[in-house]
């Protein structure tokens, strides 16, 4: 069966950068590409959207098919549409991002992908199409949003220490940063509750905490920067 | 002549929402559609993508032809996909926003629009499609960007008044700011140069101010909240 059309119609995909934290450094979910183009190399989830879906839904299917994640919270990150940025023609992508914790959502390959697997962000592959640079837009948006809103918490643990959390922040930011106004700024916004729990490493046992939503929710309506 | 595809394709569109202060109200450019559907009725200017242009090209090239804008600062809003957002069949469209002077850019009908108009923002007749969705978008990422960025600048003459700003961002937020309150966080930043010069009107003259872009930006990247 083929469609026609009056005028020529460019092919219309999703494509997802999914960041994860391990505890030490900040990842992104690939897969390997088990056709052309591109065969064989490593690329971000995603393709082509179903007429009756919508791009949101298209990007979870994709996700899902792909690498086994679902369930994660999806962002409309930007789309990217220079012709040429890919080889069998007029093809715009919707990007979308997602923040999750791998121990969560291991990756398993499948049919459309040979492979799904989580890679240091510092440390990636080559990567097929412009996939690069939707990589480099999904990591400034998220450096940007570090500074008004707590989205490292989707990526932490529900009990974490201040070690965690500054680490998670200084791979974001790709750069070390002052624990004592690290900590100094961070306990000044008042959303984290410390616990009566201390983590593991009998040597240097370090306070638990967790993140108050409530409290937070409330200092994002009247405003908040992190000054990192 | 016709185009023939494997697999159904999505038509692929670029809406924009163009954003002016008359110095009094914040107010959105609207055109007429010439044609069906919905022809009659007020809408985003935009159309197709054509396949040798970039998205914002596109949107560029929209713009001029439905408006006689050319010229402006666009910025990528979100694209809007879902099924049935267009009685045409399947329709994904690109939505960018711009800020302008609507002083430096009357509007004018052409071809493809039979007409272009500048609308109060609160008071704009039914829009075609999901258009009334996709200004709401555009409201709610300019309220966000004035709390981050000076974004009002581009609305402004050159030389303004402390009340012209501040009419311009309670029109942006719908809501009243407290003078004294406003004034004092405003200036704070230290970015706004008081000018020798006053605003006409013989009854109560105000100081005209210029925005020091150098300081502004030094600011940007250490980081900037305007508590609203």
């Amino acid at each position: 069966m083929t469609y026609t059309y009056e005028y020529p119609r460019p092919a219309l995909t999703v494509d997802c950068v999914v960041f994860g934290f391990d505890g030490s450094g900040l990842q992104v979910l690939l897969i390997r590409r088990g056709v052309e183009p591109f065969a064989g190399s490593w690329a971000l989830p995603g393709g082509f959207v179903q007429m009756e879906e919508n791009l949101e839904t298209a990007a979870r299917r994709e996700l899902e098919e792909e690498t086994g994640l679902k369930g994660v919270f999806l962002e409309q990150l930007c789309t990217f549409g220079d012709p040429g940025r890919d080889p069998r023609g007029r093809v715009v992508s919707v990007a979308f991002f997602a923040l999750v914790q791998p121990d969560q959502h291991p990756a398993r390959g499948d049919t459309d992908a040979s492979d799904a697997k989580w890679f240091e962000a510092g440390k990636l592959p080559p990567l097929a199409f412009d996939h690069a640079s939707i990589l480099g837009a999904a990591l400034e948006r998220l450096r940007g949003k570090i500074r008004y809103q707590p989205v490292g918490f989707e990526l932490l643990p529900k009990r974490f220490t201040l070690a965690q959390l500054q680490t998670l922040y200084e791979a974001i930011l790709d750069r070390p940063l002052d624990k004592r106004n690290f900590r100094k700024k961070l306990l000044s916004f008042d959303f984290l509750v410390p616990l009566d729990d201390y983590s593991g490493g009998a040597h240097r046992p370090a306070r638990l905490h967790r993140f108050d939503r409530r409290k937070y929710e409330a200092l994002a309506r009247k405003g908040f920067l992190f000054e990192l």
